[in-house]
């Protein structure tokens, strides 16, 4: 899994039943600290995630396809949850 | 996913019965924004996408074949749908 | 699906069956309109395809499985076709 | 497979029942020879590592599920050891 | 797949059943002539690699687990051969 920062939504029709009412999210890269890396993923949301929450995104279609017990969704990554709090080993530190 | 922009078409013969028809397009890959990047991929269309659009490619074997219903298709990415509008949280731009 | 010219070949013994009598291909990646990228791959060959050929890879291994209709196929990329031509939009340049 | 240090911890909920009691740890990439390199992943625990080891991760999904013996997992990487020595054709330093 | 050279072995335990009495080898990438590229990979050794040789590296869980006809092992890489000759269109040019 990696870390992102939701940046943006995209509006796109997919023909697939999967995608009806589904957010489609643009989530930037960033490190471990939070600092944004120079890419980014379209992952679709299961959490609720808002423009610029810190979230953790699984990019793994097959367990992708496990979070919505979808086994014939067109998916590759999933926003799985929002960040709470990242230790780096010095501490504590939530940054919502 | 990513974001691209569709600038060409590959004729290739393949010899497989899901490439009967398919369309192979080269995509371009974008940032957010819609900056080129300096990478691209060829994925089948199931849009009919044209030269100049922008498109979301799902990139992922298992999940394109379910795009298609077809279990046994040789593929990895397919242009799922064309780009309405992204919304990086300034407010709405659709760039067709 | 990438976009490569075949710069040679590899001689090498794998203990399984699949690859008796299969041809491995050196492929070095190509931008979409042909120029070399610092990167190349080992694909097995389906279409005969000799030094100098340009040549579309299948880099996913269940959809290389496909291609050879071998479920158990120990593979991951496939030349599946000889690039017949490219159009980027300005025309049809073919570069065999 | 991919060498490792683990340089902290996330906590984040996943709406999934695997995710229950599961730590989720940042890992640092690293050479061969341990020297950092610039770039992470989240892999979730399976052996109790600690901040500071060094540890080998398997970033694949489907191998990662059989660590846990959970086909429905909805993961991609797996800390599966902590590393005991890494044999450089000098000599073995092991570097806990 | 992916060429490499050997250049050493990782001493980890992990603990799965496939593990048992498997060689972890560190596998420097390398290009089509030999060149170390700044990667490397971690591969289940199937073939007895030593310190050293070319090696043909199979980087896709699914096609390995075939070459162990083990449908449960939690692999990625194998090192499915040792390189007997690399034709690089200019003769045959064999290195051990």
């Amino acid at each position: 899994m990696i870390l992102g920062r939701v940046i943006g939504t995209i509006t796109s029709t997919i023909n697939h039943p999967f995608y009806e009412a589904k957010k489609l999210l643009i989530v930037e890269k960033t490190d471990a600290g939070g600092e944004p890396l120079a890419d980014y993923l379209i992952a679709v949301d299961v959490v609720d995630a808002g423009v610029g929450e810190r979230v953790l995104v699984l990019d793994e279609g097959n367990g992708g396809r496990q979070i919505f017990a979808a086994p014939d969704a067109p998916i590759r990554s999933v926003v799985v949850g929002i960040i709470d709090g990242v230790d780096e080993g010095r501490g504590e530190s939530g940054e919502p």
